[in-house]
């Protein structure tokens, strides 16, 4: 008898209610760029992040002080500061705060997942670190990807594929899923070069077409930090 | 400016209200193996099928004297003389007769998708088959996957990744969506044997815990009939 522990990928929030009953530990994937954003927000010294899903939200925060990021389709929401992308979180003025953050489905995979036992933010950019740290808990863990509005995404769905072939690899985890067995065969013919494969992607098209070719090259290197932000009572704060 | 037309694949009927406007065509596909069974009662010469959702539709016909198929997770439905097996429908007494059936999967496809402008039915069997005809129509296509109680499945993506594939390699037709590209990722890694890279398929163990073996053999072989069914008036007929 098996006694290994599941690693599934599921491809959107809205396929979600098919998945969640078995699992413990949920890791969010938003890689284009909300997850990226937060592993950024972290490795430069923001103390917790409370997710929001609506702008209404954001802006009632905005009005107390907070700093809001907030972004829609790829862009910063007029009235906001900063959006999702990464590199608007490599600044001094982040350390130490209690920062606010919307984004078009990031923000919202977090919420479907919340009532998860764990729910654990995961990116390219903490690749190695969460995949240490879920094969140490030795729980049965989704890979819920954020996909762009319903729809599956490539990117999400290889980084999934990605944490459950170093689990699975270990010998003490098992993908019965058929959704996770094809985001590993994705990972493994995407991870000689993801900017290459995501090439014709459509949230890279996208993207590209808002002149965001540095987020998408930052978001697709691999292990450029080692935090893994978990929710705690509804905020993101470091493990 | 491009003037191809679209191709795309969706990876289960609860994901086509996010695709389904601008397809004139949407092809059916449920490998494993209701629309199988379907190119296979053709080919063994029905008449026409009338796919119907609830078992109790399908008793309703029953006791109206049509020949009714009914299969539930894999097995006949009780009361019923078969279900989705191919092999079942190669019979004699089929010839000529306008059968119903209802399964799992597949027949909820059909109806999600009945008020497409086109719906036809795609399997391995008829992939060639299907494939020129759609690059003939030169529509926009969608090949809708019957999936597995709303999730992903292997071998419906690929033989969707197989009709993409075949009809973006002519030049005439463009997927835009990351679904069809994993799709034809998919199928490329597959073709070389769809039995060997379907071996870890959920629902192939499923079925190999039945004793059907055979079956998916069968239904994994592609171009073994050249029928085109098409809805029309919710009722499966030749093209």
């Amino acid at each position: 008898m098996s006694v290994r522990k599941l690693v599934e990928v599921c491809f959107s929030p809205e396929e979600y209610v098919y998945y969640k009953n078995e699992f413990e530990i949920v890791v969010v994937i938003d890689v284009l760029r909300a997850t990226s954003a937060m592993c950024t927000a972290f490795e430069y010294g923001v103390k917790s992040i409370i997710p929001v899903t609506s702008i209404e939200e954001a802006l009632a925060y905005k009005e107390k002080g907070y700093l809001v990021g907030a972004e829609r389709k790829g862009e910063i929401v007029e009235g906001f500061d900063f959006g999702n992308s990464p590199y608007s979180y490599m600044n001094e003025i982040f350390r130490g705060k209690e920062i606010v953050l919307s984004t078009t489905n990031g923000t919202r995979t977090i919420e479907q997942a919340k009532n998860a036992k764990q729910v654990v933010i995961g990116s390219f950019l903490n690749l190695d670190a969460i995949s240490k740290w879920l094969l140490e808990q030795q729980k049965n863990v989704l890979c819920l990807c954020s996909g762009w509005q319903g729809k599956f995404n490539l990117e999400d769905s290889i980084c999934g594929g990605a944490i459950a072939d170093y689990l699975v690899s270990s010998g003490l985890f098992q993908s019965n899923e058929d959704s996770s067995i094809a985001a590993k065969y994705l990972f493994l013919e995407a991870e000689k070069s993801y900017f290459g494969f995501l090439k014709a992607s459509s949230h890279r098209r996208r993207l590209r077409n808002l002149n965001l070719n540095e987020d998408i090259k930052y978001c697709l290197t691999p292990n450029q930090t080692t935090v893994i932000p978990v929710l705690k009572e509804n905020k993101l704060v470091l493990q």
